[in-house]
């Protein structure tokens, strides 16, 4: 179980009081299929050398965004940590019983759960994309996908 | 001016209709201060060797979370690029006139404007943490803070 996520305090853990309102909103463009169908079997970490392969279906709203994406391209998959709580201060994480800040940790548990992971650009079928490196449960709702590097790097507000 | 952001499209672009609906909302932790007060007077891609410092000023809420976090510490920084239109499923950057899809480049203008961007932690003071090699304009909003890489890497939905 993710740290935090069943609404449990554990030692040296502090909740935040949040915000009474949000501040800008998210559209899920696709969800990942995953062979982990609850989240106690996700890994701690994904392996993009011999982990299983996770699917990325793209909603057809937005698969035209696709083109140009090519098998053996390295992607950036941003996606939401749906499952995750959002206020955590400082936590615990289970492994090794030290308290952190949030932001000092790399945890699904913090103020907007957005996880961003590069894996490999196996195969393209349609609007479905094959990676591996994720450890996601499946069903996981997918935010942007972007090359790794590329053409155009700038990024600017 | 960035890509699409003025409300032209250019040649090859398509624009998608948007959903009816979100699907899940976000809270700005803080706010970046940048030497680049109008999106024209950015540049391409920061510079972290030679480029000018940057700001992360963290709301008082989340202040607490950068506990952990030291000078020296290699950063990602996620944020809001909030001046982007959203719509754009077929890109034509200026740069190069060439049309792609916009999963296929890293355009602050997506679905989800959420950029990316691993930074040299250079100085904490309090609740600001200073930085080089972003790229954004003053005011931008800033969603999360992670290390680049850490004791705990995990991150599953």
């Amino acid at each position: 179980m993710a740290e935090g996520d069943d609404g449990r305090i554990r030692p040296g853990e502090v909740a935040a009081p949040m915000p009474a309102d949000f501040d800008a909103q998210l559209y899920f463009i696709g969800r990942i299929r995953s062979p982990y169908s609850r989240r106690e079997d996700c890994p701690r970490r994904g392996d993009a050398a011999s982990g299983p392969d996770f699917r990325l279906e793209i909603n057809p709203r937005w698969q035209p965004a696709l083109a140009g994406l090519a098998v053996g391209d390295r992607v950036q998959v941003l996606y939401w940590m749906h499952l995750s709580r959002r206020d955590l201060l400082l936590q615990t994480p289970q492994m090794d019983g030290v308290t952190h800040g949030t932001f000092a940790l790399r945890s699904p548990v913090r103020p907007n759960p957005i996880a961003s992971t590069v894996v490999p650009l196996l195969a393209i079928e349609g609007g479905t994309l094959t990676v591996r490196g994720l450890d996601c449960v499946d069903g996981t709702p997918i935010l942007d996908i972007k090359p790794a590097s590329g053409r155009f790097q700038g990024e600017h507000g």
